[in-house]
Order: C-alpha cells, then structure tokens, then sequence
C-alpha cells in the first residue's frame, strides 16, 4: 500500500490544498493530512477547527485521514510507516525552500521520497495566510475556500 | 478622471515611492497613496508623522493625496471609485508576490486593475525596511529618503 | 491623447496578447500593435499573416491599430509620438529579462514609460512559440488562440 | 497499472536522469523512457545510440521501457496509456518552464498528471548540455554519465 | 593585508558557514567572523554560546577570528580597516537580497568591496534555521554542524 | 601571487564587463581576460577586433592581460596556474546559471574557487548581446562602452 503523508498547518484548509489531495489520491493509495503543531507560532484557528474543517472538506472519501503530530516531520512519517511526503508547488519561491527542505530530509530519512505536484494556475494565487488575512478585514474568503466547509 | 490608489506601509515614504508616483502622475489624473492599517503590525512612526512625512514630499502637487484607510484594499479602492492601483515592481520575489495578490483581487473585483511601473535601477535596492534598519542602527539615512522630508 | 505601443513578434498573436491589449485600453486611447523585425529570426507567418490575424482579433475596435516597424523599438515609439510601451508579465524569468530592456531603453530615451500588466493566471502559460510548437506537433492550437482568428 | 512517462532528448542520458528514474521506480510499476523528436534541433547522438545508451543504463530493470516518439508528448501519452508524466526539477528557471507546460497540458488532457521529483543536491547542476559541452572540450564526462555506459 | 569581514547572527555556526570561511581563506589575509546584534532579534544560544561554537569550530586557525559588534555593518568594518565583506549565496531568493544589501553598502562605503562564495551543493540547503528547527523537535541536528563542536 | 581568469566571448567588451575587472584588481595581483572560443557561434566581432577593444579598455594597466583560448575554461585556468576565476552575478536567471557551472567545474578541479562580485546596480541591464542589439539596429551603444573603446 503506498500511503502519503500531506503535512502542513492548515490554517485553515484551502481550495488550493483540497485540490492537491484529491489529484495525490490517483498516485496514492492513503493520504494523511498531518497537522505540524509548533510552539512559536500563533494560529487563526484551535487544532480541533482544523481538524473539523478537514474532515468536513474529505467526508465520505476514505482514503483521506486527518492527524496532528508533533517533532520532526521526518520522524512522523518514519512512525506512520509512510514512504512518501506530498507537496504543492505554487511559485519559484516556494520551490527553493521546497528543495532545501527535500535535501535535508533526504540527508536525513534517505528512504523518504517527497513528490511534488504543481498547483493548477488558477488556485496558485490561494493561501491560508491569504484567507487569513481576508478574514481579518471581513472580506470573503470562501471563493478560496472548499466548498463542503460549513463553519468559517 | 482616472484616479489609481498607491497602497502601502509608508513607514516612512522613501525616494522609490516618490519616483514611482511621480512617474504614475503621467499615467493617471489622481493618486491617492493610502496607508492601511494592519493590526498586527508594529510601526516606527506613528499614521500621523507617515501622512505627513507624505504631505511634505507632494506639497504643491494637486494631483497627489493621502488618505489612511482600513479593511481591504480592494474594498477601500471601491469606495473611493478608483480603478486603478499602481503598484512598483523591484525584484524577482516582488514579482512572485504581487502576482498572487493581483490575481486574487481580480477574484474579488474584476473591474480592479492593477498598473505595474519597474522601479529604477538606482533606487531598487530601496525599501522602507532597509530604511528603518540604517535609523535603528544611528546610520544615516537621507541618501534613501526624498530630499522634501524635513523631520527624520 | 495617451498613445501606447505594444511590441512583439506575434507570431502569432495568442489569447494571452488579446487580454492585455483590451486590458489597456481602459489606460491607454489607442495602442499600437507593433510587430518589430529581425532579420535573424525565423518566422513560423510572413508579416503579412501576422498582420492580418492581428487585424481580424481587433476588428471593429477603433483603439487598437497594427503597423511592422525596423530599427530600435525606443526610436520607433518616439517617431510615433508615443510616450508609453505597454508590456505583460508572465513569469519570473520574464520580469528580469523586462528589467534589463526597461532600464536600457530608460538610458536611451528618458522620456518613455513602460507599463506593465501581469498576465492573468489562466493565460499565463500561453506565449507564441507554445502555439507554434502545438502546430508543428499537429496538435489543436485553438483554446491558446483568439476566437476571432479564422485561419491558423 | 500506473505507467509514467518520462519525455526528454537525452542527448545523452546523465547521472541525473538514472537517479530520477530509479527513484520514481517507487511511485510507478512502470516508466518508459520516451525520446521526442524535434525536426529543428540537431542532437550530438543519433537517436539509435540514444536509445542504446539508455538500454545500458536500465538493462536488468524490468519496469523500465525506451520508445521513441513524435509529435505532441500528451498525444504520446495518450497512446500509451499512460496517465502519468514523470519531470525532474533542478532549478528555479526549470520551475517555471515546467509549470507552464504542465499547464498547458493541463487544458489539452485534463486526465494527464505530471509528478515532479526535486533532483539531489549533488546531480542538480548535471544537464545533457553541459555534458555535450565537456566532450566537445575533449574534457572528461564520465563522472555525470551513468557507470553503466559503454561507449561515450 | 587583505582582511575581510563575514557577518552573520551564527546562531549557531553551520557546516556551511565553516566551509565558507575555509574557503575564504585562500583570497584574504584574515578573515573576521562578526557576530552582529539585533535587540527585536530572539536567539537561541547566547552570545557567549555563538562565540564559543566558532571558537571550537576554528582553533588553531590563526587567520580566523571572532568577533561581535553593534550598529550598522558597514560602519564596523570601516572600523576594522577592513576593505571586503565575504558572502554565501545559497539560492535566488539570497541572491536578491544579497544584491540589495550590496548595492545600499555601494551607496554608503563606495570603497567597501562585497566578496561573493557560491556555498557548494551538498552544503546549500543547511542554515542556522534549519538547524535550530531541527533542534527544538529533539531531532539530531549533529549532520549539519562542525565536527569541531563539542557543545550543542 | 594571485591571478584571476575572466573568462568571456567579450563580443564586445562593455562598461559591465570593465567595471568589475577593475574591482577585482582589488582581490587580485593580475587578471588574465579570457576570450573562450565556441565554434557553434557566431560572433560580431573578430577574435582580433575583441583583443583590441580590451586592450584599448585597459591601456596601462599592467595587472590586466587579455589572451584566447580553446577547450574547457577549467583546463585553461590550469595551464595558467590560475587558482580563481572570477564572474559577475548580474540577475537571478544569471545566479542560477554560475551556481550549476561553479558545481560543475568543482567536480573537475576541486582547487579551482570562483568568486563572484554583483554588477553594480546602474551597470546590471549592460550585456553584449544587448549592446550587439543596438549596433545592429544603428542606435547609439556608446553609453553601454567603455570610453577608451576608439572603434565600435
């Protein structure tokens, strides 16, 4: 079984993520939606509302599970037993952080395979820092938003 | 009339915003630079000594205002009837950036266009952060800063 | 009046020009579809195709007009009386490369401002030699290509 | 089954391609090498010894093909049955050349999915060009060729 | 005597930064390691700590020393006599703000002449953040560090 | 002593190219001007006119040389027992291009460093081939030349 690990802060859930899952379902056969906690940052939304929003946006689509976990990447997917990390590609910024992060995990987990989708041109512009910040001046965000969230 | 809004911190206004308006001023009739305000953010100089640090560097030019403005920009450009922004452009990651933003503000008001004017080559290495670090560190800053400024 | 010359090769013209020229027009009273020669470029359409696609893109639009031009772009924008160059931006090599011709031309011919449009994202990944290559390829050029063309 | 296909000119095959395709021999049950011919590029190998050097490299690799083909590579694709596309990203240039095929490709075969690995930090800066300019040199090649070569 | 100045927070020292300075070696004479202090700036080791690390990373080095200093970087070498800065470049986005830094420095100490290292491929994704994330998730972090180092 | 080879087409020499020779004869005791030869390409100048416009560019500067040369860069800085080369960064695209050739060329002759200095930022946009851009279309190059160039 080849099973994913979609790692992330989810803060809140995206179209742009939701779209990245659903085209990973072709090549995997489980993707879990890890949720990465750290100390330092401040969050929008509780763990728990992250969690809810994911499950909303996957429901009834089995291969798709949602967890939170702390330390290194790395390690959780070592722990889940998880041979491949997916990611999105937006910009060319993104992918030079991408690449260092690729090369130090492979330094350090050889057998972990991170594999790169490119987001479609028109959810590249859509982030969670984005979406956050409409929300903060009460502008819309749910064009930006997964269609199956009821909460936000 | 075409009026363009010029949106940003300002803190403070340096030579780059100044050519850029100025440049702009041969485009549009009005440019109205507009600080919004964001929360979270920690400025150096107070929304007063910004807007006047602004009023000193356009004294005589009618075509050019300041207002500060809350909530998004977008929103902020539909109340004033502006449909323009103007926007300069310095370096690759500002690319990046500002591609995102104005695609997702097409998004949210398609009539909304946004002007692109590449900053000079002398003056790109300018920014309001760089600025802020020279007066932090007792430096001087007036090589950065538009020779109308009376204060800093 | 506010005269505007877009330069290029259009060879040939794609959807992703057909936006930024109407785009312009809220800015701009007339631009000038200028298609520059080189003699040591091969061209997929003689001049005469170029012009034509061009003219049926635009057909009924007083604002646009098509001329072909030789020597420098700068010169010719001046014989035209035109104090503006309207110029797209797709990507991050494309800035740089705008950059560079921007401030050469700034150097030449301090007087002409060159304006930039960011390529909306569904049209940012058209360019003319993509077409072509489709062409070449035998494949289907036709959702990359203005409605209007009836030839290609 | 999930096929890839893994498009390029391999002019001739380096370290870099071997090492993507061994790694994507853990997503894929099978990828066939596929030579693309361009009627307007002139290549330092013919096509047979292209295919020949491939053969070496992979000889022993079951999941692993080399075909040729002409014309568009989503057509080839299509032909082949394959719904998946393999690309190797090196830089940030390659990014976004890559990111606007994918697009493209996008709209003519919207069940065709690229999936992007992030070439190793020591392979990354290994292209067919910079191979093609050692020999040309009379320089040493061999440390960027696979060891399995016998001919070069 | 060539000296040159190489700045940095070191928070803590890399591989990356002790392969710089080695490398550095062969074009200056000696080779200042600054430790410039920032009061917004958290960080994880104290100074104490940071001088210490380069201390154990480069005994017995007589052209390598440590140093730390306040203000603006340009004034401190003026102060050192030092006629060069040493510089990594890593990626684009370094690269840009490299370029920004240098150009300011240009305007400011026109006879300060910035010295640029590209950092080599295995070493080009290790920095100071990456090795304190690594850190805090009690990850091993020793890969990315000096041999030299007996503390962290 | 340390020489420095700047390798080139120098096809011609321009105001960028001289500027940062004469920086370097800051770090460097001689610089050897390195005109490589490509049989693939063509050039506008001959191999002779190209001696000359350098030589004329740094008449009386002993610590300036100018030679051919034929093969790969790296096997020539060995025959001249050249321990640097030394390169100008001018833009992203450029930095990314050094970074694969500096990584290739460490593979080949470990002992051979590269130092890189940025194009100042009034300098940045000059490159041959622009210069070439201009002659052809009978502008004016001469602001892109160095002064001395009696010729062009």
């Amino acid at each position: 079984m080849k099973r994913a690990i979609f790692p992330g802060s989810f803060d809140p859930i995206t179209k742009g993520h939701q779209a990245l899952v659903q085209r990973g379902l072709e090549l995997f056969d489980e993707i879990i939606i890890a949720i990465g906690s750290n100390a330092n940052k401040k969050y929008m939304y509780t763990l728990e509302e992250r969690i809810k929003f994911i499950e909303q946006t996957f429901e009834g689509e089995p291969g798709v599970k949602v967890e939170s976990y702390e330390g290194l990447t790395t390690d959780y997917c070592e722990r889940k037993e998880a041979k491949f990390m997916l990611r999105g590609l937006r910009t060319s910024p993104d992918f030079e952080f991408e690449r260092a992060i690729a090369q130090i995990n492979k330094e350090m987990k050889p057998n972990l395979e991170t594999v790169f989708l490119i987001t479609s041109a028109e959810l590249s512009a859509i982030s969670s820092s984005i979406v956050r910040d409409i929300i903060k001046n009460n502008g819309d965000a749910s064009p930006f938003l997964p269609s199956e969230l009821k909460l936000i």
